[in-house]
């Protein structure tokens, strides 16, 4: 099982339509083969930061979600949407 | 539910260490009321880079958390293990 995880700026008036899209692009990919979590969740402190945690049984089928036409339609828009990229880490788990 | 994303900066002779200590946490930590996930993550690409990735029910049993005895006794000690506390975020869960 692996983790990935991308932390992304998000300013207030970009908010609506980057959740509403993330949305669309996690109804679609929970129904992926491999797909154990997709999710999306806001910082307590700073609402800007808006970070998607995904858990995938293998790295190979979180490839193949990378070719999907959700994921290659709608990736890109959510990332005009965002201010900055701030951090992304894909995780194996070890405890 | 809240969950708790703590990056760490652990040098590799600091590892084994560590990593028993966590186990350790994990095991007392999971049979807390209100704790649904406590795992540690290892990065795809920078091994010295070590993730708590934490789920509880809400923050009120996060708080409880905080005093119980195997925190207090081992937190510090995986704080003087690691290099650098790289980032900590608290989430809410919005999608």
């Amino acid at each position: 099982m692996v983790k990935l995880v991308v932390k992304n700026l998000v300013e207030k008036d970009k908010f609506e339509e980057y959740t509403r899209l993330f949305k669309e692009l996690a109804e679609e990919t929970r129904k992926e083969i491999g797909c154990i979590k997709y999710e999306l969740y806001q910082d307590d402190e700073d609402s800007r930061i808006l970070t998607m945690i995904e858990e995938w049984e293998n790295k190979e089928v979180l490839e193949i979600h990378k070719n999907t036409e959700h994921f290659t339609r709608i990736v890109p828009i959510l990332g005009q949407l965002r201010t900055k990229l701030i951090d992304r880490n894909l995780y194996n788990k070890i405890v």
